[in-house]
């Protein structure tokens, strides 16, 4: 039994901690009972000896199972990750939807979304990578005394993800600490209108707004000053028919959505333009975790 | 001919300049031509004896007439107001477009809602009212280069207003001013993600979401401290069953939006303990301006 769990774009430009998306890359995770604890890492991350020895996955895991049945047990645990590490793709979203996931599926616990959800929020303060990992598609998501409350939507197939992945990566941590603490009102209204314009759109497939929409005035620029490069990445893309170019999370990757018909040729441009970085044709993801 | 315009709600709790709908309460617009300029008003407005001799509809209709076909007449023009003036339910905004729209049927000059609404925003600053009145229904809007983009959804009728209109006004310009000119980061998505959430809502009629995401942090208790009994207004709405009780507009009056069963009966509970308050049941109104 592996579970599968999507990668996400989280903010969408002018979305901040509320928009995101859910992408056709994905983390696999399968458990086995062990007399002792094993772990083995394939794909992103493999190399990274601290996954090794301090893993979060396995944390999560552990601190779940033992909520839910009271007991400790030894696993071998499987992780084949295809989410890069630190872009700004939701790999630590995927590691904590996984990990609770898991451990309601080997304890054989009925769960809803929903409850994976409010376990999936206690580890990720913001709720715009952790929703649509569970959920799939387009979520809208906000928070009220600590439960996520979120709409979901299903992206249709006549749109496209071309993600544009740096060698670098932004520490969200480092590039929330470069946010202003205070925001005029010119600018809060910038984003709350184009904010719910994007939710519209996305609801109403209305994609020729999505380019009008999508800029940002809250943290975009100044996290894309920590890598300039990401500022030609936009204007290529743009230049080339991209519908919407936004930094995927608080970066380094980008994400690039536009007509099917277009991906190939954007994605083509970008690989083309930007050779140290990775360029991927994705679809989008309408399930969240699955079970394969 | 007759034109009529509905009266609108902006903002919608976190929405600023941004959210607006269309209510079931119009103004109506009469011009004839005329050898000297006569001007007749009933309803709503028809004893404040400025409106007689500075009427700002008679104004902009002449601007664009003039604008329009080169040349100044004379006209009568009758007035039948239903919108109630400087209560937050776009009396304003219904005269900008009402007076745009009927200097192009009278010199019979094709155009486009689109083409009003572009004229309307140069009277109007924000899009937030001037946008349902030109359309009608449910809208989402935002301004770029000084133009007006939307997103406009029909609003089914399973649900109803229910608006409570204060005896006194509340000047928008004086109750912007009592805004703060800056907002931290937590307020300014807190608004980003409820506003984006009320936008999901009305496109996706998830109607049980729309008490949880129509609170704000940027305008309204600021506004309500204005006219305190605002404050019970809520809590008595709330308390009786509405999804959502919010300012329309910049006050004074408060928004109710409830499903149709539930509507008589909120209406009167509002009346009984709000004497001195008109409420009055509305449909929504998803035509925007048109001729009768």
């Amino acid at each position: 039994m592996i579970l599968r769990v999507p990668a996400t774009s989280a903010n969408l430009g002018p979305g901040f901690d509320t928009l995101g998306l859910s992408l056709g890359l994905y983390n696999r995770f399968k458990i086995a009972p062990s007399i002792v604890q094993s772990i083995k890492i394939d794909g992103q991350g493999c190399n990274i000896p601290k996954l090794l020895k301090d893993n979060n996955f396995i944390k999560i895991f552990k601190d779940v199972y033992c909520e839910l049945s009271g007991e400790k047990k030894e696993f071998s645990f499987y992780l084949k990750n295809e989410i890069p590490i630190s872009r700004g793709l939701g790999s630590s979203s995927a590691v904590v939807v996984g990990a609770i996931v898991s451990a309601y599926e080997v304890l054989k616990v009925p769960y809803t979304r929903d409850m994976i959800l409010s376990r999936a929020i206690k580890y990720e303060k913001h709720p715009d990578n952790i929703t649509p990992a569970v959920n799939g598609g387009f979520n809208i998501a906000m928070i009220k005394n600590s439960k996520v409350f979120y709409i979901k939507h299903k992206i249709p197939n006549d749109i496209k993800a071309v993600v544009v992945i740096p060698d670098k990566s932004i520490s969200t941590r480092y590039s929330r600490k470069t946010l202003p603490k205070h925001y005029s009102l010119q600018d809060a209204v910038f984003n709350i209108s184009r904010s719910s314009m994007i939710s519209g759109i996305f609801l109403s497939k209305r994609w020729n707004l999505l380019k009008i929409a999508a800029e940002d005035r809250i943290h975009q620029d100044k996290r894309m000053a920590l890598l300039p490069a990401l500022f030609s990445v936009r204007k290529e893309a743009i230049k080339k028919g991209a519908l919407m170019s936004v930094l995927s999370g608080s970066g380094s990757t980008f994400l690039n959505i536009c007509y099917r018909d277009d991906s190939s040729r954007i994605a083509k441009h970008l690989s083309d333009k930007f050779r140290d970085f990775r360029v991927l044709e994705l679809e989008f993801d309408n399930n969240g975790f699955i079970m394969e």
